[in-house]
């Protein structure tokens, strides 16, 4: 077998057999197959796409090169949570604990990354003292015991993943609904959960621009899932406008706190709700939605799921009075109001503009290297289908002086009204699987 | 500017700017841009294609990125003439001379590569004695006092080319029209004739399997070469079956030579004649196809061609006497008839695979370590059209040994008869150009 064969033949559009999928990851990874061959054929797969057989294949070799999280030891139904990644996203903060208050086991293992934000991980060391480096026993006696752990992945899972995903990176061929489907899902099974919720995000600040190619990547993944056994159900969300108002990290826990309280912003919380009925629905806790948020409303209500997070926190070695005391995240020297400068209904919010805004302050990072200030950040306050004034207040800056007018000019520039009258944005735009 | 994006901006179908072009060719040959990123611009140049204007600057980036040889010094309209490679194809060793008999110069810098057979240095090699290093003094002496020199390359031309190329080999990038046109062109221009004949060899024992590739590409070489101000002629010719009888090194020698004497073969003499007329035309030196073929012909019958050729090989010190007595060539072990195990007319020749049959042989190299075996090859007695008997000779094999009824039977298997009348191929197909 010659790898510039199997470049040939994918780039003239016929399928791989699963020995030559082998073949190219299993060379990639011991170095006998170069990077530049490697590029080549993903730029092929780019223009000729893989099948749902050469999808499984990838995922099972990128799977299987690497660590598999053995979840057998937790008692009951293991959940995961993943989100394509949005700006404002802090909905696992809020749902892992919902999740955990009806018995269920949400045991989350998540990596670092680049963007907007931090990571779940980044927004969680926002709390005082919260520890994310948990060893293997302690992290399945806090899932056994309380429910829930949020911890980074200390499993060597997927290294194949990692390679072809830095190769990717720097040659344009991230984008292709393929080998994002078999990435994704590489890892969520090697982290071992039965039942995964996969949170697609579509528009503006995500990483799928059409609702056309957000459902294509939703179907590929509840496919590869199913094929491997797993329950997955998958939901396409609205990210033409930032989640909730919050995007930073300490400002996005406490929005998560908040929704946990019961007063989080409304878009955010119909998110979480729907998110939550469908893990309680295929996870058959309960049978319709209009049941899941009856009983949703009574955990929010008992504090049952805020104290999910509060044990947490305490099992994690965090502060947990920052659930009732903010000013224990600390503060930033300024919170600055961004004014409009139109008037009008809010017709478009560039979301990704917005992100870069908050990366700018250091909510996110650029660069691996980068470190996050925590108490940075954007709230926004006007949504998409809200009229505006002259000289009303547009968003909120957390600044601690680093780029703030950039920031500032960039959120404005962000803002597009119009006289006529907008529509709200739907957030849940699809659901797919089971 | 970043590799990234540049790479991004081709795969989703944007014209890449001339410095976009540079710092891509510039950062490959300083090995500033690694190759991994170039394979997969190349991929998704094959998806997406170059236009006239980056095929231009492609091709200027490739011709500056080394020496350019200077034929000011030679005395009148310097030509040249290449062809993209086909199965018997000695087509410059008849050219040549005819061209130089005309008063024209052909100063022809050749260099070695892979193939069914030895390239145009390989075949004259096959005279013993026949030197192809001559020094760039003794050259251009040679081309002015004669008019034709065939030498081995020795400017350090088109680096970038070959980098590239090699690159193009191994990530199954070779096959793009915009790729394809500027490689050649590139060296073609570095060569520095005045007018460039162009013989894109079109069906299945070549590069261009379809015309409508093959116009591509030709229309493409002309336009970069018109840029340029050369003056270029591109002709279509068929490679469905292969060129002439003689397959081999010594073998096609003899029959250049027997050709040059007024005995060749219609189909290469038809196809010699052919080319010898455009450059004629577009040199000024006769106005239309009828007055040259009768120059042509005077040419041929006062032997003032076959004096050019017996010249040169004066000139480059090899053994002219070959000219009258073949066995000066040497002699292979054994020659062995293939007969025809099916009666009807020839319908198809599996031309690739009875180039294979010769490199088999060792008439060729399939890497370039190999040695070339100048004695053997194949003669293919029968062409399309032809009606054969069952015992009919189909062709002769030249043989030392190797790989002989390998390639015997390679060779029966080519041939597919059928019982209806087959029409004869056109050699010509199409000419573009001035």
């Amino acid at each position: 077998m010659r790898a510039v064969d199997i470049i040939i033949k994918k780039k003239e559009g016929y399928e791989l057999t699963k020995e030559e999928i082998h073949f190219i990851i299993d060379g990639f990874v011991k170095k006998e197959i170069p990077d530049y061959q490697v590029s080549a054929l993903l730029m092929a797969i780019c223009f000729q796409g893989l099948n749902e057989e050469e999808q499984f294949y990838l995922t099972k070799e990128m799977l299987e090169s690497g660590e598999q999280v053995d979840l057998s030891s937790i008692d009951g139904i293991c959940v995961d949570k993943h989100s394509t990644g949005g700006v404002g996203d802090k909905t696992s903060l809020v749902v892992a604990p919902i999740i955990a208050s009806f018995g269920l086991k949400m045991a989350k293992m998540s990596g670092r990354g680049l963007g907007h934000t931090g990571g779940t991980l980044d927004k969680l060391e926002s709390i005082p003292g919260f520890q994310i480096s948990v060893s293997p026993s302690d992290f399945f006696k806090q899932v056994n015991d309380i429910g829930i752990a949020v911890v980074g992945q200390t499993a060597n899972i997927t290294p194949a993943d990692k390679l072809l995903y830095s190769l990717r990176d720097v040659t344009g061929t991230v984008e292709s609904i393929g080998l994002i489907a078999s990435s994704i899902m590489s890892k969520k099974l090697a982290s071992g959960a039965h039942t995964i919720l996969l949170d697609v995000k579509v528009g503006d600040g995500a990483f799928m621009k059409t609702l056309d190619d957000a459902r294509e990547l939703a179907k590929a993944m509840v496919k590869i899932g199913n094929k491997f056994n797993r329950k997955v159900v998958a939901m396409l969300t609205d990210m033409d406008q930032p989640l909730g108002e919050a995007i930073g990290n300490s400002i996005e826990v406490i929005e998560a706190i908040e929704t946990l309280k019961g007063n989080g912003p409304k878009d955010f919380t119909e998110l979480c709700y729907n998110i939550c009925s469908e893990i309680l629905m295929v996870s058959n806790v309960c049978s319709d939605k209009k049941e899941c948020y009856k009983l949703i409303d009574e955990k929010i209500k008992s504090h049952e799921a805020l104290n999910k997070l509060k044990d947490m926190i305490i099992w994690q070695h965090g502060n947990s009075d920052v659930i009732n005391d903010y000013s224990l995240f600390g503060s930033c020297k300024e919170v600055i109001e961004v004014k409009s400068i139109k008037e009008g209904y809010v017709k478009k919010i560039h979301t990704a503009k917005i992100g870069t805004s908050a990366m700018l302050l250091g909510a996110g990072r650029s660069t691996i290297k980068d470190v996050i200030d925590p108490v940075v950040g954007i709230k926004t306050l006007c949504k998409k289908g809200d009229y505006v004034k002259v000289g009303d207040t547009l968003a909120l800056v957390y600044t601690n002086g680093k780029n703030t007018q950039e920031s500032i000019d960039m959120i404005i520039d962000s803002y597009e009204v119009t006289k006529e009258v907008v529509k709200k944005n739907n957030i849940i735009l699809d659901i797919i699987g089971e």
